[in-house]
């Protein structure tokens, strides 16, 4: 296999060479990949049931866990195969995120200036253990133009191996270089591959924390991805009951395990013997375990609906302060009491990962003071944090999730793999100087005209 | 003084307090900048005056360059200090970057998403000797709503020093925290600044090369600058040779020192004995040298019109293979002869720092290939790469350049100091939950319908 440095390189002159390819070719090449990928059905899932055997094994010598079985397993259920195929042809048909004129002015007679949507480059996309995210992001990087090296997880070594052989040999039928999308499955090659930052462009991971923190701190090149969801719901003193109840338990018990799931649960101290032993009621019969700071413990145990609650004594103890800043990806949560929406805004800030944060409220000024206050990339009223997802927000596609707080915030789509360049262009007879604009004598000044935003020059 | 973590934990609780304070307010604090600094005048070119005499005496000792003297002189040019003020009030009267709703959908009856745009955070600028900057950033900190670290060079201590007192005594009659601007000078603090990625989140470096390349591969906070300014021109076949002299002439000789000035000029071999030995001969009698490859030296040895030049002999000489990766800064010009369009585009993505590059050439398919083909901030047909500026742009003002290729691309105004936040509110009476929404019986789907761009929620 070439090395890290030969990969990185020859994945940024196919971008270089790719450039050139008129965007219906890109639609062209997610049709055969589609094809490519229907015709060699059979040998994938063949590869990937060597790798379940494999992984059996390993699970049986308790050295994987079962659920990275079950990512693995692209056969067990009978559609997983054609719902991956179908998104190819779900991202084909989204928009094109590039070749959009985002701001146009006329700077002179004769002289134009368009700011143009284009790829960004060469992605890194760094994943576990499931293999139809091989598929999922070759399609991405097709739609969007760029060039892709995807690395995935060992254990789906022989499933990756038959994916690529059938991608790049679709590739290779189309304007596309070969080499627009490589793989790699040795994890040796992860931190050469991070120190390529003169060819690759950005690093999007996408799997366990750690891996994704080891990411961030290893490598200088930009990373678009999330460590942690540490997503809270705070109650304000005006809240309505069945609001709170609605919002927190579906927040918290949708998929736990999710980044959008709540951690934490705010309670204004206010409502301490009211709304709170109800809304604890709710969620205990949920089978949610709460870790209680002590006032919100207090009201607990002095409550008969709750102290009675038969889940009490097993669900409800004491929390830690680390239970503020710990993401459970299970049925806990973390409550403490705050004695205003001031306060809240002030925990969240301190201890959420900027993920997507909610209050459920009546008040106007409290929803504003918290959507503004709140330096989240998700900031919402009396609707569940578990809404935070390209889908659900309408992108056709989810990229990622995006903690970071420059180019792509929270849940990000097809835009989010696309930056810009500026065209300027000149149509007068001897081109343009610079030194003919400015104030002086014979000079003249610029114009700034805005311009259609339709259609790129080139 | 406090330490860095202080400084920046100050700066991100001013940042968080300032997201509650109204927009027009930060126009308030604008003016209030701008006539503290009008009534501290004579105070602050009385702590210049100190530090230029400071700094002649470096000079003297051959410690410090005449051109650093110059650029922390406040005083010499009669207009400099008022020019600084203006320039408050031209960054006050420019949009507001931040409120502007980017995208918008009813996602179900009573649940709206908005996306709108809002500050980064905490800024971390760090520049040189030109004290203005001070004034210059804080302006853009407070018109975008981002709170702001500066570091400044030590030569100008007692301005930096006298421009803080007044900037934070402004700043605490106004409802912006005292502590959302604020300067540190000694150069020991950068490293420890630079490693508070917690509450830092964006450094933008405005100085040497070598300055930005060591932030750049030092901090695990995101960059915006460039450290090189590489900008190549081709001259293509099919150049006009009016054409061809007024871009490259203007390219590479109104600021030889600026970043977007021409390096590099790639000439079509077509041209080695028509065009060529007339736009040299112009070239070097704009006093620019000339380090040529064999094919172009041999051409201008064998044209009368070159090698009879004055200035042939000074000027022109062989070049190395380092002068095409070499930013000059100065008359200098590295040339070599390319057999194709192909081959100048090959040249430009290995060579160039992905800055600005222009093609002179009367084809449109040419222009239409490095337009596309080029992977730079700014592809320019028939211009002088000169006008890769905010300004000349028309974004009325210019946070700097970025060679980036995510966030924010080429020159950099206001709009490249925000993000976005997406704001999610239910009006429904039992809020919103996820459960809800699918495909199974009772469940309903997303509506995704278009709102209006116009107000954000709040």
């Amino acid at each position: 296999m070439a090395n890290a440095e030969q990969i990185a390189l020859d994945a940024k002159l196919s971008f270089d060479a790719s450039q050139l390819v008129d965007s219906h070719e890109r639609h062209k090449a997610l049709v055969a990949l589609k094809d490519a990928l229907t015709t060699a059905k059979a040998d994938i899932l063949a590869a990937n049931a060597r790798d379940i055997e494999d992984a059996k094994v390993q699970v049986a010598a308790g050295k994987m866990s079962s659920t990275l079985l079950k990512r693995l397993d692209l056969q067990s259920s009978k559609s997983k195969y054609d719902d991956m195929l179908q998104g190819i042809l779900d991202v084909d048909s989204l928009p094109d995120p590039t070749g959009q004129v985002t701001y146009a002015r006329q700077l002179d007679d004769d002289l134009e200036l368009h700011r143009v949507t284009c790829p960004i480059g060469v992605l890194l996309v760094i994943f576990e253990a499931r293999p139809e995210v091989i598929v999922n992001i070759t399609a991405l990087a097709i739609k969007s133009g760029n060039a892709a090296i995807l690395k995935g997880g060992k254990e789906s070594l022989h499933t990756q191996a038959a994916m690529t052989t059938v991608i790049q040999g679709a590739l290779s039928t189309t304007a596309l270089p070969r080499a627009y999308i490589q793989t790699v499955s040795s994890r040796s090659e992860i931190a050469s591959l991070l120190s390529q930052d003169r060819y690759i462009d950005l690093v999007i991971p996408r799997g366990s924390n750690s891996l994704v923190r080891s990411i961030q701190n290893d490598s200088r090149i930009p990373v678009m991805g999330h460590a942690d969801g540490l997503c809270a719901v705070f109650v304000d003193e005006s809240a309505v009951e069945k609001k709170a109840i609605n919002v927190v338990v579906d927040s918290k018990t949708t998929y736990p395990s999710a980044c959008n799931a709540a951690e934490t649960l705010l309670v204004h101290e206010a409502l301490l013997s009211t709304l709170w032993p109800t809304l604890a009621a709710s969620l205990l019969s949920a089978g949610i375990t709460l870790r209680c700071d002590p006032p919100t413990l207090s009201a607990l145990t002095s409550s008969p609906s709750t102290s009675s609650h038969a889940a009490f004594a097993s669900l409800v103890s004491p929390s830690s302060p680390e239970d503020y800043d710990t993401e459970f990806l299970e049925l806990t949560l973390a409550v403490k009491a705050v004695p205003s929406c001031a306060d809240a805004i002030a925990h969240i800030n301190a201890h959420s990962s900027h993920h997507t944060d909610c209050i459920v409220t009546e008040s106007d000024d409290n929803a504003r003071a918290f959507s503004r206050g709140i330096d989240s990339a998700g900031v919402y009223v009396n609707a569940s944090t578990r809404f935070a997802d390209g889908f659900r927000y309408g992108f056709g596609t989810e990229v990622g999730v995006s903690t970071g707080k420059t180019h792509a915030r929270g849940p990000v789509g097809l835009e989010g793999l696309v930056i810009y360049k500026y065209q300027v262009r000149s149509r007068a007879a001897e081109g343009h100087a610079t030194a003919v604009f400015g104030t002086g004598e014979g000079q003249r000044p610029f114009l700034h005209t805005p311009l259609p935003l339709g259609d790129a020059p080139f």
